[in-house]
């Protein structure tokens, strides 16, 4: 008998009412979207995946993701939870769940979690990677999927900035508020890795550490390439991390580059 | 004094009235568009080039490319010629071809040819690719660009049932006709190549030929994987060769996985 739901062929009978905790990893094309996390004025990640649970469970549950992602930002492995009022057929659920999204976002994987698992406050840490290309003209292939950078780009120049980041730093001159007058109290984190591969077409930076502040990844790179370009010099890089001060930073790059690939939790490294 | 087109700050100027050939190179994701050729019915690749063109050139000029690709195709180096009223500035038209261009068309390369040059004739081969994405969920950032077959694939098979197509072969059973009741007259072509690359994850399998049937590369896909999967025997491939009858070669797999990758000229091999 099921308690909870006659009507969701997607719970599984139990004695027992009890929240029970999934973890999903998620990828998404973000181009159509107004990012990850619902709001009033566009569709979201989070509302499909919420709407299509609903369809499933008949009951409205809160998808929580490790964390937000602009509009146009993709992602390789977001990972989210949810709790539902009883356990879930996570083969049955996850087929069910990709037939209702839409195509742009698939879930790959499905399973139970402890009760204590938060995907936000849980993570470790997390890897983005943003991708440039170089060269006269936009691949129409990566125009959706990396910022077209026309100005020719000096990579040991590039190279040469982002080690400037790596470590523990104040990203104050970094971050974005993520709402009006809400910037984070404690701007501290560390970039454990900030690798430059590619080539003389397309450029790929790698960055992996504890925790990013909002808008933190585009506006290293927009910096990075400002001083890849002849624009700054890489000395301005500790002068602006001293400077606490994000209006000296200068432009971010464009959200289209940008993927979330990884996010780390403790059992994992 | 520019004799032929006052208006156009692209035509350089003159002594001599006589047409000019140039040959150009171009790149285009075809999700949006309904093939390359001009057709009543929807937006083309060719169409949006001429347009382009004549905003230019102040003339409508034909831009005939080496074949057709069919609506949602992709060509990585397509290649057309136009003959244009006089000599042009290849740089300064290139630039603002571009420029007029959506960013889902892009010509790489514009240079003067012989007269005698003609996409279409003067090419000896072409090479196009066919994308597959396997496993259970199709890779959103691959949905526009590949076929996703859910079915398990012995790549074994693939490989064996695609050296069968290598050679000298009347491909009648693997064309379709492109206009009703206009079959080519000559169904003899030569496969020099047909490699199968990849992993479990992504294979691509790479025809390069002297020339290809309408329809022909997304005929023999459609078939290996048929074949791939079991449903066929290996052994098919040469009844289905020499029986020359369409209608018993199975579907053709699906436009967005194709793409045309290169078309070569005398000179270059």
């Amino acid at each position: 008998m099921n308690m909870y739901c006659p009507l969701s062929p997607f719970l599984i009978p139990v004695i027992l009412l009890r929240m029970t905790c999934y973890r999903m990893t998620i990828t998404y094309d973000g181009t159509a979207y107004c990012g990850w996390q619902v709001q009033p004025n566009g569709t979201t990640i989070q509302e499909l995946i919420e709407q299509a649970l609903e369809v499933l469970l008949k009951e409205h549950l809160t998808v929580h993701g490790s964390g937000r992602t602009d509009a146009g930002v993709h992602a390789l492995a977001q990972v989210a939870h949810v709790h539902t009022p009883g356990p879930i057929d996570t083969e049955k659920t996850l087929m069910a769940l990709n037939g209702l999204l839409p195509q742009d976002i698939r879930i790959l994987d499905l399973e139970a979690a402890s009760d204590h698992f938060h995907a936000r406050y849980s993570a470790t840490g997390k890897e983005y990677h943003y991708h440039l290309t170089l060269g006269r003209f936009q691949d129409p292939f990566a125009r959706l999927y990396s910022w077209h950078v026309r100005r020719r780009l000096d990579v040991s120049l590039l190279r040469q900035g982002a080690t400037l980041f790596v470590g523990t730093h104040d990203f104050t001159s970094f971050a974005n508020e993520a709402h009006a007058g809400c910037a984070a109290h404690d701007a501290v984190r560390t970039i454990k890795r900030l690798d430059v591969i590619g080539d003389e077409r397309h450029l790929r930076l790698e960055f992996e550490g504890d925790g990013f502040l909002y808008r933190m990844v585009r506006n290293i790179v927009g910096l990075l390439v400002e001083v890849a370009s002849g624009k700054r010099p890489t000395g301005d890089i500790p002068k602006l991390l001293a400077a606490k001060d994000r209006r000296l930073a200068g432009q971010a790059a464009p959200s289209h580059g940008l993927f979330l690939v990884n996010v780390f939790y403790p059992q994992e490294r």
